[in-house]
């Protein structure tokens, strides 16, 4: 099912190689200023060879938009959005086309479906993620023209290499708006997308990885700003949760937490409730954000802190065991080309674009935003 | 929103102090025998009471089933159950009722929905998770019925302290159908749910945090067995992305991992790829289990293996700060009353459910379930 | 699939001769005041033995308010309420057990389902639109509280009897507060809830029907009031599209429609296209209403104009054939004991029914009602 | 909301004059034979030009699939049809860019969504049911190649003059292949689509029309044959209630009615009801079929039969009153070009497709088709 969200809901379509990949969102208010720009740049954050440590595979993905604007602005009709795909080798695939990659869906959906476009990964194809990131950037461009809610998400971990933040540990980072567009400045200009100090140590880290034939994973923290209090409508469709699904959603995904997650395991009721406060002016305070911004699946005001565990490109030119589907014989293979060593970087701009669909969604559904116009 | 699935729906319904809790499940084939006793005896498993380290709030939770059934069998039509809410005292609440307890979803409520329900949490109580175990019943004894599918969870950490389960890492102990059996004793007779050689460790660990009239948290892990290849429609509708949904919808949890999870961080792709092979008899088998049992969304036939991280318990005796929000006043609360030192091994059967529920949708939505009678 | 809605989602529940029927209302926003009394009232109106034309079965049908209210208001949490069923003498129902009765829902049921409580039609018995009732009554109250939306439904035709409303032509009849409550009494008053001239004929009419052991047909007119302009998203949204699904949702309705309708099919262009023209405070207005308040699927605030056409009770005295679907041969049947011989007056409030729930959720799905609070 | 279906999931784009129209349709089970041929014979029945009696506007309509073909066979992937839109004039609307025109959906647009193209009528216009025709194309392949599934559409009135099909009552027209095969081509080959003895007599009176630069209304019928008995799922997803949403979702449909329809009301029950035996071979089979195919909501085998009135074309040469929403003004409209006198011949295939669409996503919700693979 190739539909995400209720009444913003994104459809995405395409495979890797076949005629082209895209989107249509329905139920973006009409009123929206929106032009292809607003797309493209998000899916020049997501396109391959921005660097050394993505595929050098040349990809101009340029986005087309079909239908719902007019006049330079959405009308509340479906927005089509398409990326014509150009100059894929889908011979390179013919050798591989009976055999499961490990760590790959090939197995999975040619079981399901019998019938796999298995070139270039078809459906399961990172790819595809391009009508994710239409979906994302239109969410983007609503939620921050509504709310000025920002979206931004960076690299906290490559392999076991552990970003050092303590640079950042001020606690308005996020609400100084100079610190912040350093920061988005520092996540941008680094081939990573990672602003920690020692990004360096992941570079370094990741040539050697390059030079194995293998491949690491790691870790993106995203976080929403200004996300107003009451987002979210519990039991089945709290925050927490469709951010889950939706980051879910993402191929090489393993795990998604809010707030501290997994720590909070091992935290006492005195050390993970947030304390609460009225400022000088009344408004609401919290004395930490142990909670990433949700409690009882309703929105607190504060930002909104997510974490992913990515896994490693499952593509990698180490010998490997598998099988054949056709011969029924166990073989092996030693995937051939140029893949990315880590695949990290380029799912922030993916892994965003869920987390503005989810909120642009809910927050419809919350009655922040107005279903049918602005 | 309170309904959960599309083909097989769950509707819950009730506030804590309520007149009743319950739900309506909607879609559950025809001709699957069920009775009351299938439902009440997931129900005492999550009940207060059960030990020491749960709350001593004496709740029967009788479950009485109004429609859908027939001859002791289902008929495709909605089967409601529900329970009855019994000798609350809500006046305890009285004093609390202007208060944001911390780590509460009071505040978040309040100020959604401005007429909340705020006698022992209301709508966002844990009580109300007894709609969920409902439902979880009658999808275990489908996914029983049907495929013989076991849903099994039990506590991995409690706070600090990590489970010893050496003694089980024979790989077959969830293939060996009488290992299994002795698995299920041990994680039901221990109090906590934890079938560790060590989960005396955590009952004395616990004993101190009663003491100190604070709560901690803790890891559940929950493994669906013989789930067949072929569960999960990509790419919004995956296992892994209705899962992490469903398990984030319990209050308290804070994270989700399939398989490795957060260490697939960590992990080089040689290392993360579960190598595949045939076995003897043709059988697709794999050299590990990294993935948890899902590739590009859909289960690859091995074990479901997911994590939960679940949150202390917010209601603690010690004293903390927050507002008043009709006074908006600075103020001080001490939380009255016996909590649950950890909800950890309560959310046992509530995680099962959410798994369970989540499964036989997908089941129905896969094909592996006729969505209209058995 | 027992949910109707999207936003405002009623979810029915239970079976002729089970334990109740119900259904659990989920999407009401807070604060709106609601009691059981509001519920009451329109199952009073659903409900058997009001007149000698309706079936004599003593039914009290009193509604329990489950979940959902606080203080006397609505808290955005689900509302389940429940009719516990009375003195059904099932036994009665032992010798059709295995025969399928014409015009009923018992062969496709049965053939569908394997399981079927024949006792009283079961789950395909009329009785289950108390839940439908229940849904309606709220989304009643919440239009009404909200726009003054009032929704209108009497009967126009039993039988060949076509009433005679030429009294009521005058076209403020729906615009004068006045002439308007007289109406909605001189409905209430009318064992038909037929407020024509001539409903005494169609008295006479039913008189002889019953002396027949027959059964009737007949037309039901709704119309809603005050409904905004802007009501209903296109295409597969559409305000016209979804009043006939739930009208069509109850039994015994063959056919739908809106405005005009069917004559439609004769008129010209330019006899059928209403005409428009600002009033002098440029108010929007029509010349005409044969569009029946929609225009490309979305309310143009004049009424909306209803009719559903409504097929004899299936339940007659006289002789049929029929089939054995145990013995597998035809056999005869003469259906016993006293039923309506006609549903016509007793649909009107259910059909009054789906059109408010209809309302509600297309209402919040625009924007005119907040999805949450009001 | 521009998605149709739950599991056989259509979501159509594009405007008018906008780059393109088109569809999205999800959940096509893997391994149906498909090609843009078939798709594209669906759209020539639909395409202005076809006779005298329709718009002469020469659009090509030529379809292109951009995804989930591979092998010539769907893969379970979404398949995405294009058809770019050519040759329009677009500032002939300028001139009425600011009017409402009587019967059309301008002033509705206009005021729920404040940025409307215009442009042909925009989001509103006929021409989007291209997208409604490329998933009906798809679902009528589907049910064809599963079922032997086969739905005909033919027009039965035009204004008031009503066909004349006595020559067809030979009630086993549906059943036998070769006057099957016979009515279909006297449907295809007449103009208005209607295979009635005297259509010409029509064609006479829609001259006329033209003339006096008006419009007229008519009526379509559209039977399926070969629906398996259980397709239906009640209570709110029943056969009908969704069959008359489908229709009702094409513009120009006023009213929708099943078997008898409207009649109904006039019948008794002991006419109404379709008695029921078994033939010699034990198969179950119906004295007469005025529930059109359905009870309960679900199939009953016999072929379902359903009737739409269409009103008349609203865009019309004769002078109307309307208002300008830019000046406030009171005005009149003459609308300029050749329109089709008549919509009826044209709707025919759209409504087919609403049908197709239809009966996919409820055999595959009733489990007749498996939903991910044939």
């Amino acid at each position: 099912m190739n539909t995400y969200g209720d009444m913003f809901r994104v459809t995405v379509f395409g495979e890797s190689h076949g005629k082209a990949v895209g989107a249509v969102v329905d139920g973006c208010p009409a009123n929206l200023p929106l032009s292809e720009e607003d797309i493209q740049k998000e899916l020049n954050r997501r396109k391959p060879g921005q660097s050394i440590y993505t595929t050098p595979r040349k990809e101009e993905d340029k986005v087309e938009i079909l239908s719902g604007i007019f006049d330079g602005k959405t009308t509340g009709a479906p927005i089509c959005g398409i990326v014509y795909n150009k100059g894929h080798r889908s011979k390179d695939y013919e050798k591989i086309k009976d055999l499961a990659r490990p760590g790959h869906a090939d197995l999975t959906y040619k079981l399901k479906y019998k019938n796999y476009d298995y070139r270039g990964g078809g459906r399961a194809s990172g790819r595809i993620t391009i009508g994710h990131v239409i979906g994302g950037a239109i969410a983007k461009k609503l939620l921050s023209y509504t709310f000025n809610i920002k979206i931004i998400g960076y690299t906290i971990k490559i392999g076991k290499i552990e970003g050092d933040f303590s640079y950042y540990k001020n606690p308005d980072i996020f609400e100084n708006e100079k610190s912040l567009e350093s920061l988005i400045e520092n996540i941008e200009n680094n081939p990573l997308r990672c602003p920690s100090l020692n990004a360096y140590e992941m570079e370094e880290y990741l040539k050697e990885i390059i030079s194995q034939k293998d491949s690491v994973g790691g870790i993106v923290e995203i976080v929403a700003l200004n996300v107003p209090i009451g987002v979210g409508n519990p039991i089945f469709n709290k925050l927490n949760g469709e951010l889950a699904r939706g980051l879910m959603s993402i191929n090489a995904v393993k795990g998604v937490e809010i707030g501290v997650g997994f720590k909070a395991a091992e935290l006492l009721g005195s050390e993970m409730n947030d304390e609460i406060y009225f400022d000088d002016s009344k408004n609401i305070k919290f004395y930490s954000n142990n909670a990433g911004g949700i409690l009882g699946g309703i929105s607190t005001g504060q930002p909104i802190v997510m974490r992913i565990a990515v896994k490693p490109t499952p593509s990698i030119g180490k010998k490997q065991r598998t099988i054949n589907l056709k011969t029924f014989e166990n073989v092996e293979i030693e995937i051939e080309g140029r893949h990315d060593p880590t695949i990290v970087p380029r799912i922030v701009p993916v892994a965003e674009a869920m987390v503005a669909i989810t909120l642009a969604d809910l927050m419809i559904k919350s009655g922040f935003i107005h279903p049918c116009r602005l």
